[in-house]
């Protein structure tokens, strides 16, 4: 696949568009149709060309992003991506996990607050019940993308995974047989964000990890309730 | 009162100039008169229609956040102001807190360092003996606004609920009787400075609390200096 | 020297591309030529009228601060540095130094991978050791700017107090000797820098401390081999 920029930032406000994310929540990457995925993709090629560059298309927008779980490499990457496409941020890198805090309705107000701030949210949480409060804040927040929730999901570092698949193997996810091996499946949510993604596409799944820390029954339910082609093999003896 | 925009960024800055507050530091709420209050209410009201968007009134300047005492909230919606107001921000969200930096002659050469990277600084401080080294500093810092000192002022809180109380109620606060009810009024720093503007605009005022954990006499004291009309009911039994 | 502003950003583009910097590590002042460090005075020189003013000359650039040692001064300088040239910044102020990001291969995985995000980097540490590890990255990372490392080196603070030299006392370096005295030499790294320079220039230095405390054997070995005219006297006993 070439890379040619014999389109204006117009063209990728059109791509963007076909997606239908727009005002969303993320919390796992299979809320997006196979469509939506392909056209995340498409948009994300589109962007490439202009990784140093600043592209004006959030200009004057506010990105909060909060990280109850330090990680200083996925707040930087959305932090970049913010700045890149125009706009600022504000951010927490050190919350007080605090009773207070650490309490569901605590964090339901204090992201009603935030959302008075800024237009979308970046959120990371050691809890996944933090999955629950955004489903309860629905539309009373602005589009809170999740930065990891847990042990069951992170759906951007799925989605990069999934971007760098279609980039380096032609993007034809039916074709695929991908093995996701960890030695601790159950707490492999970048892992587990992966395999939904390529679930939805389509891909043939073979997960690999150690018997009694296998993939989390949710993410097994998810898998199922998609028809999904995955078998699971955690003890690995070879015999 | 009807939000319209027939007016422009000229007219929101000749507006900010009637305030008359350019330049000078902010510590407790009645260092404004009650014009200079007003003034500042049909500004915020001017401004409130560009609530998401970026109107640059400050672009190009920096505000530094200082946050000794840790409040998300509080910095974030100083943070979300400059950016757009177009500015930009530099942070320090965990200051130590060290016998150094407890030190009034380092906080004052603190400030006075920061004063030549911002041009204007929100300042938060869980010791009330900050108010004397600002005003010791004078004209040698920037403008410092307080987002909180020790336990008798935050002006800034009390400027909003201010604004929220004038867009409510009309705007005629010598029509209003205020009740400020907490348990411990000795340590309610927002309530006091929402009492200290009521009582500046002329409003009447009735503080009910707890008996020992009155309004502080500093409070008390500036009270009367404006020959305010308030009274004290800190022991709510009923007989 | 008299500071005028006949001459606009290109002029400023220019006088930039002879210090011959770009794109390059700083670790040492004395990574500069005296031709480097003269021109870097003269950028300085031009910038300076635009102190409070935002002049584009980064826009559209990011620029990481990662601090493994807290420095709220040096590193609110670096980022307000990069406010005024039109670009954004990213930092991580209280990175965990903990074993992994202490082992070297970590901190070369982690800046390999800031360099995709952020145009330049400031990185202040505590050890010394990181001196190899940004020695090994060459090329694969973006520039890297010491804020201070271990005990030897903090060369933007000593070009700071270059820059006071030569615009307090007529910028003839050649005709300057200098005292740099603290009761520990052998911890004064910002004294090292500023040495480092002095000498580059063909400054006379004189080294005061206290016995066993001195110049370390690396900045005493870097002032011989550049035939630096210093001396060093770490008994001050008055008899």
């Amino acid at each position: 696949m070439t890379l040619t920029v014999d389109f204006g930032p117009n063209d990728i406000v059109k791509q963007i568009d076909k997606t239908g994310i727009k005002g969303q929540h993320l919390i796992f990457i299979d809320d997006y149709s196979s469509t939506e995925l392909e056209n995340i993709f498409k948009t994300a090629e589109m962007l490439e060309p202009f990784w140093r560059n600043r592209i004006p298309l959030l200009e004057g927008k506010i990105l909060c992003t909060q990280f109850f779980q330090p990680s200083t490499r996925t707040r930087f990457s959305h932090e970049t991506a913010m700045f890149r496409l125009g706009g600022n941020v504000i951010t927490e890198s050190n919350p007080l996990v605090s009773s207070a805090a650490a309490k569901g309705e605590s964090l339901y107000d204090s992201l009603r607050v935030t959302s008075q701030y800024a237009d979308v949210i970046v959120l990371r949480h050691p809890d996944e019940g933090v999955i629950d409060t955004i489903e309860q804040l629905g539309s009373d927040a602005s589009p809170i993308i999740s930065g990891g929730y847990g042990n069951v999901t992170h759906p951007t570092q799925g989605l990069l995974d999934m971007y760098t698949a279609y980039r380096a193997l032609g993007g034809d996810f039916k074709e695929m047989t991908v093995m996701i091996a960890t030695p601790d499946l159950s707490r492999a949510r970048s892992g587990q964000s992966f395999g939904l993604g390529l679930a939805r596409m389509g891909s043939k799944l073979i997960y690999s990890g150690t018997t009694g820390l296998g993939v989390p029954p949710l993410i097994r339910a998810k898998l199922k309730a998609m028809n999904a082609n995955f078998t699971e093999v955690n003890d690995l003896t070879i015999g």
